[in-house]
């Protein structure tokens, strides 16, 4: 079942916030509904974004709206993953040379169909890492929800269990919105590759007991010189795997780096609201009285990371694409 | 208000189940009681275990119970802390140079008085390593509500907030049990001091932009070798204070020693059912078909400790105690 789908001029994306409880999908009429849904998390994951994020485009200039309005609504959604930048650039760049609608919706299908093509090659290079059965850790949901489907870091992990290399997987919850327990978990569970979910606490201990062989994440943005926003926790997670000498690897396309940036000192972190942390499953777990820190991201820094897997190969920084 | 009060030999016990939302008191009438509320974890905390199972040893010997079967049940209820065992080992040895119920429960008290004279000895201490303002990260609840009163880490950030030099605490929520978020915070509450709850994957980030002085802690069971049991998680946050050179304290008791063992590989580790992590608020996070690993403590090297605040001032390891 595509996460994605565009029907008639609307595009349906399965919502996200019910996983894995209930299968449901949002339908969105104009691009306000697909800015809406994008920054209400019905979809999230960079490349995820990116893609729907050029199907709204075609759809506010097929209903006639102001194209620099509709790509500022959209680019305002979320400011870290930087493929939503990406693809909107490339709709843009097509309606500036004279692409009609109908071009343009060609377009984001087209974004869609190589992010999928893209990925599968990534789990290629990515398992060609490994040569005997591994356990590895991920954080968050790099998988097909997070975009056009099969996954960056879950890519790798499906190529891995494709060639029965995979002992493991080790499933971050991923405080506090928990694409991990609720997402990376059911798209294991769809495809029966052997895991178990971790409170996010418990990655160190099982390193330091010989239990992770390697950490594979997605990415939102990635620097120049290989610094890489991903969801908050993906640094914590570098320190300690380079504490325990085991190898820690950025899974993410080539529209996942920016290279106009020299550092992820020039990457904005998202803050978001206190609800997201201070309530579970709608009920408070913190004090009224109690405030929130909460970000969506960190940076880790690129010499934390043994290699990034792209759709071009296994690269190291500094990165000139 | 007192979270554990003894009165007509029943043990009252402040259920920590439900704080910060209900303030409700389990009464125990039994040693099978204390015992129940320590599994159950109406209350949890080393020294406040101790304590508990202290009175659960008077109360059992009172009722005429074989003194061997209420050691033993009473100490198997949690096998991380050491300090349990070190109160039920004082109970017995009164019993047996002829203690009656009565002495017993004089003993109790006296184990659970001298608790908290600890404890504001070691605020003393602990506050004493810092002469500016400070922010100060802290994980799970080495509170009051984890000791008689008053708290070892948390006794050490009181301890800063009376000389004013606290400028915020930074409060891990602490999954999956979220002391922190439920437990720290109702105290940081309770006496006024500045306090943010956080996601445990946001330390790394607050570390590395430069929001965290310092880190202090409690603990379970220290080794000779400085090798510290505590919540599951705290071993992250010391690689990761390491790694930005933050000085990393462990605030605990001469209970909480066990120089019996030479490192942490002796140390067992509890493991914890299913539910606390993949129920919260008593509603599923992750799929029915999805397994969890669930660990109660971790490890932390005592390399990575950069002092032991107790109530005979700031040790460091091999201790001879």
């Amino acid at each position: 079942m595509k996460h994605i789908q565009f029907e008639n001029w609307k595009l349906l994306l399965l919502d996200q916030r019910l996983l894995p409880f209930e299968e449901k999908f949002v339908i969105c009429n104009s691009f306000e509904d697909v800015a809406n849904a994008i920054k209400d998390m019905v979809v999230r994951g960079a490349p995820a974004i990116g893609i729907t994020a050029a199907y709204g485009f075609a759809m506010g200039i097929k209903d006639g709206e102001n194209p620099e309005k509709v790509y500022k609504t959209l680019l305002n959604t979320r400011p870290t993953a930087v493929n939503l930048k990406w693809a909107l650039d490339r709709m843009m760049k097509i309606l500036k040379s004279g692409g009609d609608a109908e071009r343009l919706k060609k377009e984001a299908q087209e974004i869609h169909e190589e992010d999928i093509e893209v990925n599968k090659k990534m789990g290629e290079f990515g398992a060609s890492l490994f040569d005997k059965k591994v356990s590895v850790l991920t954080h968050c949901n790099a998988g097909a929800l997070a975009t056009g489907d099969y996954g960056t870091a879950l890519g790798v992990i499906r190529s891995l269990h494709k060639k029965d290399l995979i002992e493991k997987v080790l499933v971050d919850e991923t405080r506090p919105y928990l694409q991990g327990a609720r997402l990376t978990a059911y798209e294991m569970v769809k495809e029966g590759i052997p895991h178990f979910v971790i409170t996010d606490n418990t990655a160190g201990l099982l390193m330091a007991t010989g239990e992770v062989d390697a950490v594979i994440v997605g990415a939102d943005r990635i620097a120049k010189n290989g610094d890489t926003a991903n969801k908050i926790g993906t640094f914590m997670l570098a320190v300690l795997a380079n504490y325990h000498k085991i190898p820690f690897y950025v899974a993410a396309p080539i529209s996942t780096f920016d290279t106009t940036i020299e550092s992820g000192n020039e990457i904005v972190i998202e803050e978001r609201g206190r609800d997201e942390v201070a309530l579970i499953n709608g009920k408070p777990v913190i004090p009224e009285q109690s405030q929130v820190l909460h970000y969506g991201f960190d940076i880790t820094p690129g010499n934390l990371i043994a290699g990034f897997i792209t759709e071009r190969g296994v690269l190291k920084p500094p990165f000139d694409l």
